[in-house]
């Protein structure tokens, strides 16, 4: 038994699902003719009240679509320094759209609207216009930080005064939606778009949907069809996403619960220096300064136990739909007698 | 029962396919550990000879990418005038890679080394430098034609004379083998790249490879990932691609055969003006000029068979592996009495 | 004394070029302080109707900006296959613009409305998205021939029909308006943007100007600045335009009737197969089959002569404001004695 | 009598400059045929001991087409977070060469060598690739400071060892040199590129200069005329520049002088908070808080006297060329008695 905690991407589809996936009805996409990729669009569509929605094979192409959407070569777009699209995606926001990023110096991944007011650069041609906010909720460099609603309203309303464009990076929405009691509808109606992940949380083995509304979304399909996401018979992963938003959306509970029984473990260790704050399914931590990162490691890899550094000393355990009550008393157990 | 001829991409996968795939080990491809993704891709750069091969999500990205690893920003791709590189991929070459095209006038989507040899740019800084040949076997907006083998050399001649790469689209590379009773390693041995398609004659729902060796090949997993192309539990995916080398190849003979079937029955039609040499799977053909597209393609899809307009006055057909005997018959009845 | 027919932009400031130079008042112009440039621009824009004008380093340049200004990337502009911007700008359009050209086979650099009807691509995802027509008066690799202005009227209903930008490379826009006796209020009516070149038949030694309308060039002053285009005390430059506006174009003439008269002797020549018509100040001439380019063009810059080749066994000679009485009757003596 | 502060590229050429200026021959750069350009490019090579240097209109261009010399899309380039090329230069970075920046937090736009290390990505397919470190001496934003070269050595260590570019924005280089006795050699030595300014200190109307070792620099040309860099008889202007080489160095350092002298008025005026240390001809400072900016700016203009704002509260004076005794006087005694 392999306890993989490095990310919930690593889950695979329960059986329920599989079967979902094998029973779908399927259609060449590219077409636009695949109904069970239609209805997940659909139904997402609806769920965030937005006219639109498309299919998407990762969602790092759902985020750099979304940046091209919203920008033209030239534009910078604020967002945290911790940001997944600064970050993560391989320095795509320059490649596919020529925009910079304005990184604001946030807490866990999150800042405040003055700090955006402070971001906006002034209106002259030899400055790089800001054309678009970006969050991420919720934050995965940030150890899973759910965003305040009333700072993410405040921020909606700058964008509005000054014509900015506002994104919400939902790869891991899902868990700030349960840890938080909130609803999609409200995201619908603050964000211009919102990508959101089937293969995290979700359990999902591919896949991520980007939702707007139109006319902003209506060259969505052009840019995915230019990075080459268009995909021929996709209702199987379609079907997936479908099966997830009705059986997995509501057990993400457990993921933080656990998380949290972990940062309470964690958090007793000596060789431990700071447990993060833990809202959802993210727990970052650092060990004391004479503890060898490499060595702490490894140590969990010979118990077949597997988690990641995240640079600058910090390590990362992520709980997920594939993590069991037999494997988390294991973890904590191990932890608990860990040798140093 | 509806006769779908528009492509060879709106199959769907069989009992058996589907099988192979849920029986798939699977895992995150992101972190390179989905074992039947990996398999699909060692032996794919086996069967071509070359050290390595990536799964992408489209054709269009493993074209997208390959002309991004051979380029860089400004530089230009001699390729036909009907390239879908240029012509069906939403101009990405440009979006993508900055580049140009420099368009053979060539015969069914062929051309001839010396054509290449007249296209490439002079060495002068104000010219576009040219650093890349394209082609594609079978030629799609060529009516499935296939290459002559020698005028491939004599390009890769050229090409090696004047330090160009040397892409192949055999998004229907397949039936140009089998056509011509060619090997993939032939291929493989000439061209320093080569994307090959799972969902056309091979009759999979998604997915492309694309071949080469190191170190162009290297940077192909950055390029991927910067478009979005990755993603997680993808093993379900390269299980049908698995498959369908094991069995789908050798029928694609089969398909060749309707496919002369159908352009004998449309030759004898008085309403057809021309039927293109037909060498593969795909049938282009022309009205008389006094026969109505619009109303011919309607004409048959009241009797439930569906065909596409290619442009300038051409139509297409396109046999598969949905495409059943007793469609084939109902087909040539259905025209051999069309109603003019 | 060197005979150098090579191109118009061999030219040297005459002295009373010179002396407007140095006397011109000049400020920082990236303060948009620099009274001369603001004078040829406002002067310039009066011109041709418009409402704006920005004075650039070269035509290259305008045209690039102007390429940018009325395109997204991936988007597609109408050319003909011997246009400027396609050939001669070292694949500028694609690695600034991101775009592509869809190339007309016209006559001496010359199309119809309804050529331009036909390249204009289907309204669907796949497809590059068409966004601009761009046509050069007078034409350089066609030999300097003159639009017809009924023809750009059509094309102009055709671009107001399907919504595409309509932009002029007016690098040799003078001789253009000379030969045919047109305005340039007539050209500033028609077209969204007009590049004029001042360092070709006007005689300056640096700078071009684009002309156009609010909104389309309020982007402009940025778009020149990403390109590094800005420059500080620019008014020398300008002051130069100003003079040849005055001086330098009813003389334009002149060129054209040399040109003429160096045609009428090359049509005499039993080494010269053809010369093409002569509207303007430039000539195109093809040599006999047997009579090699590189040996005639040393033989005449054995007695300083210069002249080049275009590819594809064509010369070029251009007469201008350098091109003396003196130097025609040695060039015309010269080609009569040709040792052949 | 105007005295303008606002910046050293305010400059107009002196009447001996001037004289340089129309005496020089001149031909057709776009040819390569100026020998007033061909000789500032070869003397600009061997003052920094490099094998090529190459003219362009602005300072803009020569950092853009250093960048993308350096890069590939997608790749990042470590810089201050005061860097012209992130701040003043349009997004063209991004806009351009597809590249992003990470910032550093540096003192006055200057930072350590560690610093340059931590800002290294790791080496993975899903971070951006650093490709290339560029720092900027004397610094703009951080108000004319010069870098210790000792830090210079150990950055280029480290660029070294990591296979970085290492480029220089030498808009102010000539100031850092007189002002901390360095030589252009130890720069050409250390360096991959530098870009140095020829209209600021030195105050030519135009133009800067990039040097650096072949085979980097064999593409800047073709850079340079893809952004329309390429002018024709440009000798005009780099006949200003030889003479400035000659004639405007060693006078830098009364502009520092006078600096220092403005900076210790200031320092003693109770409505001042502080002066940032002044090394060369900026003069950065802030104003109490009580104190209101635009009314301060308005107070020196009304005895015409020009400065700007630089964002943040911080205020900006630069002595130059045309700011004479005369004028210094003014300033000085205007400030002890201002009215407050």
């Amino acid at each position: 038994m392999t306890i993989d905690l490095r990310s919930d991407t690593v889950t695979k589809p329960t059986k329920a699902m599989l079967e979902a996936m094998i029973q779908a009805p399927v259609g060449d996409d590219v077409f636009r003719e695949d109904p069970t990729i239609n209805k997940l669009e659909d139904r997402m569509a609806q769920m965030f009240g937005k006219s639109s929605a498309l299919f998407f094979p990762s969602g790092t192409m759902a985020n750099q679509s979304a940046l091209k959407l919203h920008t033209n070569p030239g534009d910078q777009v604020i967002c945290d320094k911790y940001a997944h699209i600064y970050n993560y995606e391989s320095g795509g926001a320059s490649f596919n759209s020529g925009i910079s990023c304005k990184l604001i110096d946030g807490e866990q991944g999150k800042f405040k609207a003055n700090q955006v007011l402070e971001a906006i650069n002034p209106d002259a041609y030899y400055y790089s216009k800001t054309t678009l906010v970006e969050i991420e909720n919720t934050t995965n460099k940030g150890g899973g930080a759910c965003w305040d609603f009333n700072e993410i309203l405040k921020i909606r309303k700058i964008c509005d005064d000054n014509n900015l464009g506002f994104h919400l990076d939902g790869a891991r929405l899902w868990n700030a939606l349960v840890a938080k009691n909130e609803t999609t509808l409200q995201y619908g109606n603050v964000f211009d778009t919102i990508s959101v992940c089937l293969s995290k949380g979700l359990g999902c083995p591919i896949g991520s949907v980007l939702i707007g509304d139109d006319p902003i979304m209506q060259n969505a399909i052009r840019i995915r069809k230019i990075f080459g996401g268009n995909m021929r018979q996709a209702g199987y992963l379609a079907a997936a996403g479908l099966y997830a938003l009705d059986h997995h959306i509501e057990r993400l509970a457990e993921d933080h619960k656990r998380a949290k029984e972990i940062g309470d473990v964690l958090n007793d260790l000596s060789i431990i220096k700071t447990v993060e704050p833990i809202e959802t399914n993210i727990v970052i931590f650092e060990l004391q300064t004479h503890i060898d990162e490499t060595i702490f490691i490894r140590k969990l890899a010979d118990k077949n136990i597997r988690i990641i550094g995240m640079g600058g000393g910090k390590l990362r355990m992520v709980t997920h739909l594939d993590y069991t009550n037999i494997m988390h008393d294991k973890l904590l157990t191990t932890l608990k007698h860990l040798n140093y």
